[in-house]
């Protein structure tokens, strides 16, 4: 295609864009791998965007206030480190990209969250962008309504491409944006008509305008390289209530010869083509070369937001100390100090009080007690409130009308509901916990392990948590979920017996500035297991003993959860026997493989015979505990599940199965031969 | 509500319709749990389908051009439940109407496949069955295409929920289903604007029927509780060529004192309601009562298809005994004979070449060879054909106008393909099986979850399946994803080493009747490591002796995949220090579970110290064969991945996450103390 229109019409902006180009050319090529086709075809777009609308400031790449830019067709990570080394922002040096997806770079095959401040999020797996910006967007919304328009008044921008739009969590997100009306949401479609495998219209014919409409966005559709449209259009959409989506036909690998095809997609590295299309551009040959009036013209970008930000930085400085503090504290993730008060006195009630409960309703006890505390939790469910307990008597519903509102009705949307509570918490300011039913992980899990790369501390509550849920049969019983979030690195997983080790999980989960935490959740009732109270976090530990044993110690019984109890059953079958046991509860593996040798040792020394009990896989994490770290420690058995569950009432189920203290002590018995 | 506009109109659709709620409202207190709710709201719409429209012969529920009828807001079990008894479905007694949601009961809180005939799928998890369908709709147009229109010529029938189209995978599934314009689909949209926490628009404002047309959809909008209404409407859907969507406005419990709430939703057990519901209908009070003339109604409609059955055994008994031995193969999930040749071919041929391949690229070249013998294999990727290396040179791709295409552009949309690909086994006939990369197994889970529970051989390609895949980094690197399919129950998971292996691994998926197969295949290079040729199938083994111990046996060292030609290298450095090593290599660890104790003390025999090499998790299952599987067996160490990959070339990560030859030597050394 002949280019010469677009480097006539407007060369200012065209030497601008074409940066973009040239140094993701050259970035590629050096790589020998990565996405050239999208940062060349989306870099009108992003140039009239950085240039004339998003509110940032380079050199303070984590001013609160500023614009978010998610890159959602992360694969195009070019265009947005392009972006960050043009504009100067600190972290992204010209070493950088020369090193483009090299051991140690900040600069990875895809964005990646914490290597560099300006990269609001991780991206790659698609969708996920588009989903997190729903909860950035949402975020906004909350904390203006808190701290007001002074403190708190930006935009979310999004750029997705068909890959976006094609995962069926882009439909989650977008139907939540449009239901909660979220005006400050704009997502730029990169309409290039390509993917991995050819055209868009080899699988999909989709009418996105219409789609979008349906949803209850602002919708309209330009040319993605007409920098006057491309601006008028981004204003219109500020100018909206509605989210807005702007379809961009553009050229993907734009003046290449791969342009407008899949191949365009990938590596272009063909020496002769790239110096072609430079030729084209009427660039430099000369690798990463951006001549200097053109940098200087991107610093001045860079630096367009710094007196605003500078006024917001007064703006600040005007509020009350108190107010001051507050909002950094959320934004610092500090836990406010009456939290860990709050958590003793539902411990030492917990305790006082014995009897039964299930540890979903626990849970809902202990958000009673820290959500009046802790204004910065927003809680929800994907349409199970009722039966997750995520809502505390003082929450009200965030809706359009309220954004004050700190519970989130999601919808039958598990997925987008983790995308967007992801978002909430890159955001910042907000602490986000949503609930649905454990077996419902397999929906969740693309958000759930982008929390854990991330290191964000979003908070999963995942009731139903076995076949302790009974009737509804093994769609709704985990088996394996155990296992599947244990496996996933920098993820805590607890799994509380009770009210009390309830308590504690949530101050663990709420406390976390880095990792991830799975609240795993009885629907059934359990016995008060933690009968004396005691001020200490005994699951920071990760496990301890719950009861010593009496006789000659022979047996060491490891439980979690609902298990724990019959632990104790079985126990006193075996003292009864003259069998000395231990009981010891393990409501976080993470936490307990953290501890040092020394209380590992305390806690499961070596000789007695060990018997896990976990009404689930023993591939969840088992028999690193059971049979010794190194092996040769101790003859072990376990009690749980080898197969899915089945439909019946949970007393039946746990019998049918065989998770009973019976079947403990049996197991003991055996292992002592 | 006043009903008796609707008992007056049509008394004899008044009664049939009413027996489906009479059945639910007394299942459902029996149990004392369920869903209510919807049977009651989507009595009429399911009454005129299976009186008007849906070609069955209730006495045999598996004659194989029947019409499919999903139920895919699974919760509403009993409407399916209630129409299988009433129709005469030899499987679905009154009895197990009564012990709806008990142990041992074909009548599980939602249908489960398998349980009964007539239960064309499990559903529960909210959007699996109008995804299923589109691959029940996509098999019929595959058979029909193949086996001519007096053989296969039916519809897919859906009853979805407002759960079901909040769901991400729904709009894959719709979008899939306007874009191959799968005529014979019809989905049923149970418009009753209720979730379970309220009313739908707490969540959701999409205009749905604005949205099924933009994706290409037929749309009707009806009153779900006029027949006429509906049987027109499911006239018109049949008559057009794109899937037809019909918007049923229904109200949830139905004359119910909960109708039209979300406590109507779900069970409805109170006794005095309950009397003044069926008083309300005209019904007798007696618990499970149905007129004997309206049963006999009803087996009259269950009786109806009878005569198009036969005519259609009678067409088929037309067909040359090649083409009905073929047909009856196909359903019968039989291997043609040819297959075994075929495999040993291509093991031959690879032993012999040596070399360096992916073992991705042995998938294809494995394809090459499997799917001209083997007409029934569907094959597929979500998006990235040449880097799953899928599709084989002999197969066309299925569109519009090419019916007998058997390999499918599934767009960027894992989950959906996932559960298309279930469906098509579900619907018979056809092996499916689809790529992605293992790392976006987190977006295929749920339904890859559901392949396992419902007992269908499903076949997932996983490439790029470790950090060996390089620099597109850690979103990309699956870490945990072994673990995850390996915790999963009835799921294999082949990691094959090489050419050799990889085309065992697809024989034994391809031959597996009840078991969903997960190939995990790399994306660089790997060295052939079976170089001399074994006809017998050694991964149907699970794990074997690959290289013995030389010198004195000291070690043995386990390893899968990519990690067997480390293993076999580490070996020699230990060799020459006069370290005896055995080499096991363990493409499957669940067929080694399943083997006898013989075998596996064989393999791996006590004494030796042991150290796994797997480029994942150790908490893929590694301890129970590390550490033996009663413990005390061995000391042992695992060389693997802790944490989560990172972006540099693949060798370079090798190197820095210490996955090495010699960290492996060194690791058996400090063993051996």
């Amino acid at each position: 295609m002949d280019l010469t229109p677009l480097r006539t019409a407007n060369p200012d902006h065209w030497a601008k864009a074409t940066a973009i180009r040239a140094l993701t050319l050259d970035a590629v090529a050096a790589a020998n791998s990565g996405h050239s086709g999208m940062p060349m075809g989306m870099a009108d777009v992003a140039t009239v965007l950085f240039e004339k609308h998003l509110k940032f400031d380079a050199a303070h790449p984590e001013w609160p206030d500023r614009d978010r830019f998610i890159l959602s067709a992360g694969h195009g990570s070019m265009l947005l480190y392009s972006l960050l080394y043009l504009t100067g922002n600190p972290d992204i040096t010209l070493d950088e990209i020369r090193n483009f997806r090299q051991w140690g770079a900040r600069t990875a095959g895809h964005p990646e969250y914490g290597h560099a401040r300006g990269i609001e999020t991780t991206t790659g797996p698609l969708g996920q962008g588009i989903a997190n910006a729903v909860g950035f967007a949402m975020a906004e919304e909350m904390l203006r309504a808190r701290f007001g328009r002074k403190i708190v008044d930006h935009y979310t921008y999004v750029i997705a491409g068909d890959g976006c739009l094609m995962e069926g969590v882009s439909q989650e997100a977008i139907a939540l944006a449009g239901r909660q009306q979220l005006g400050r949401l704009i997502v730029l479609w990169d309409n290039n008509n390509i993917t991995i495998d050819g055209t868009v219209d080899l699988a999909d014919r989709t009418d996105q305008v219409a789609r979008f409409k349906a949803s209850g966005w602002h919708v309209q559709e330009i040319d993605g390289h007409d920098p006057a449209a491309i601006d008028a259009a981004i204003a219109k959409a500020k100018a909206t209530k509605k989210p807005s989506m702007i379809a961009c036909k553009t050229h993907i690998a734009l003046g290449h010869a791969a342009q407008d095809t899949s191949k365009g997609h990938g590596a272009l590295t063909d020496a002769q083509q790239l110096a072609d299309a430079k030729a084209a551009y009427g660039w430099s040959p000369e690798p990463f070369h951006v001549p200097a009036e053109v940098k200087a013209a991107w610093e001045a970008i860079g630096a367009r937001g710094a007196a605003e930000r500078e006024a917001w930085e007064a703006r600040l400085s005007e509020l009350s100390e108190r107010r001051q503090a507050e909002f950094n504290r959320v934004f610092a993730r500090e836990v406010p100090r009456r939290l860990s008060a709050a958590i003793r006195a539902v411990k030492k009630e917990a305790s006082e009080a014995g009897g039964k409960m299930a540890t979903r309703q626990a849970s809902q006890k202990v958000l009673e007690a820290v959500n009046p505390v802790m204004p910065e939790t927003v809680g929800g469910s994907a349409d199970l409130s009722g039966s997750n307990n995520t809502k505390s008597s003082d929450m009200t519903v965030f809706d359009v009308d309220n954004r004050k509102g700190r519970y989130v009705h999601w919808g039958v949307r598990e997925h987008g509901m983790a995308a967007a509570m992801n978002g909430m918490a890159l955001h910042g300011g907000i602490r986000p916990y949503g609930g649905t039913f454990m077996a419902f992980t397999d929906y969740a899990r693309p958000a759930m392990r982008m929390a854990a790369l991330m290191k964000i501390p979003t908070v999963f509550v995942m009731t139903h948590d076995s076949i302790g849920l009974g009737e509804d049969g093994p769609t709704h019983q985990p088996v394996e979920h155990l296992a599947i979030s244990r496996a996933t690195p920098n993820t805590y997983v607890f799994r509380p017996a009770d009210m009390v080790e309830t308590a504690e999980a949530w101050e663990l989960a709420l406390s976390s500035k880095e990792t991830p935490s799975v609240l795993s959740l009885t629907r059934q009732g359990v016995p008060t297991v933690r009968t004396r109270h005691k001020t200490a976090n005994l699951t920071a530990r990760g496990a301890y003993v719950l009861a010593e044993a009496e006789a000659k110690r022979q047996a060491i019984l490891i439980a979690t959860g609902s298990e724990v109890s019959i632990a104790l059953e079985a126990r006193e079958m075996l003292e009864a026997d003259g069998i000395g046991t231990r009981v010891v509860s393990m409501p976080c593996m993470e936490l307990f493989a953290q501890q040092d040798e020394a209380w590992r040792r305390r806690v499961l020394p070596a000789g007695p015979v060990r018997v896990g009990i976990e009404a689930a896989t023993r591939l969840g994490g088992w028999d690193r505990w059971l049979l010794g770290e190194r092996g040769r420690e101790a003859k072990a058995g376990f009690v749980g599940m080898e197969s899915f569950g089945a439909s019946a009432p949970a007393d039946v189920l746990y019998e049918k199965f065989g998770i009973t203290a019976q079947a403990v002590a049996d197991k003991v018995r055996a292992l002592l031969g």
